[in-house]
């Protein structure tokens, strides 16, 4: 069978997939993202852009060595038009969780799937809403000191002690997490010819 | 801090409550569920029903014993009107999955959640849509040898391997795991004075 590359350096995109009972290695792309988000300002085509960048760049590296289907994804906060990104310190998860406090927004990943030796490129976007319930400030400033902000769009994590504050979600539940699995099992099985519900048996 | 006891043996449920960090123990109540069944044949209330039993009988068990808040649920499938419960072997997984393929069904979770030495019980239900993607029959048996069908309503664990074929949730994504954790935060906090966003602070 051919070996699955995910092209993400992301902690919950790889344990969704060993849920799964999929193998994979990971390919860290070590993106300039913050530059491709001074460059492009809409989310759709950001995450668009960022899924293939991360996928190419994996499949130029590795493309020598191995036989490969390649998975990039790139996953966006979006609230009143505004693309809300990771935070960097306390402070500014504090502001984030404040801003989706009560709230619905936007999660938007970008999917983009390639094979070595294949010049095919398929890319494509999932969106999800995801409602908070109303915490206090206090009450966020606790969420906080969790630490599950740390490197995630949204400043929480949705498998985690987050859980305890989202309300509803409406979409791909695994896309809240990073990488939209009934998608990516379709365009599989669909333009690449694998089928992941037979690839373990 | 008061023990949080979870009426319950899924562990499904208590994976939840230990991604969220809270400290809980598990109680077996060995309810007879299909007695209930028999009797009540209203989804709403017979996952009340069995979520307030399974709370009341861990409560008289221990109230000598423990200072507790206890937690009880109960989780069933609901399409076209029709009760879905856990499948007892290969072949009614698969009669069960093939009713749910390309569909959308409700998982609708009584929760019961009450205290020792205290007569309060606070009982509510929760209901998620889940919409599968459509999927052959030969598909549908190669997820049905995963295991995953063992003990779950409906047959399918969606943090697993069928996350490859939910395509949309509408609701608590926990509340298809078997506890609906926005919910019990709710409660908790508004009824038995407990906030578990401070409770591993």
């Amino acid at each position: 069978m051919k070996e699955i590359i995910l092209a993400s350096k992301s902690i919950d995109r790889g344990e969704i997939l060993k849920r799964a009972k999929i193998s994979f290695k990971t390919f860290d792309t070590k993106l300039d993202e913050d530059k491709f988000k001074e460059m492009v300002s809409d989310a759709y085509h950001l995450v668009k852009e960022l899924a293939k960048t991360k996928a190419m760049f994996a499949k130029n590296k590795i493309e020598d060595e191995l036989d490969a289907i390649i998975i990039g994804a790139d996953t966006v906060v979006l609230l009143d038009g505004e693309i809300i990104g990771k935070a960097q310190d306390e402070e500014e998860a504090f502001k984030i969780l404040k801003k989706l406090n009560g709230r619905t927004h936007e999660l938007i990943t970008g999917i983009a799937i390639t094979e070595t030796n294949n010049p095919k490129i398929i890319v494509d976007t999932v969106k999800t809403n995801v409602q908070f319930i109303n915490l206090s400030d206090k009450e966020l400033k606790l969420y906080i000191k969790n630490g599950e902000w740390k490197g995630r769009a949204g400043a929480y994590s949705i498998r985690d002690k987050a859980s305890l504050f989202i309300k509803n979600i409406n979409g791909s539940s695994t896309n809240v997490i990073g990488l939209p699995m009934h998608k990516m099992f379709e365009i599989l099985r669909k333009e690449f010819n694998l089928n992941l519900l037979q690839a373990d048996i």
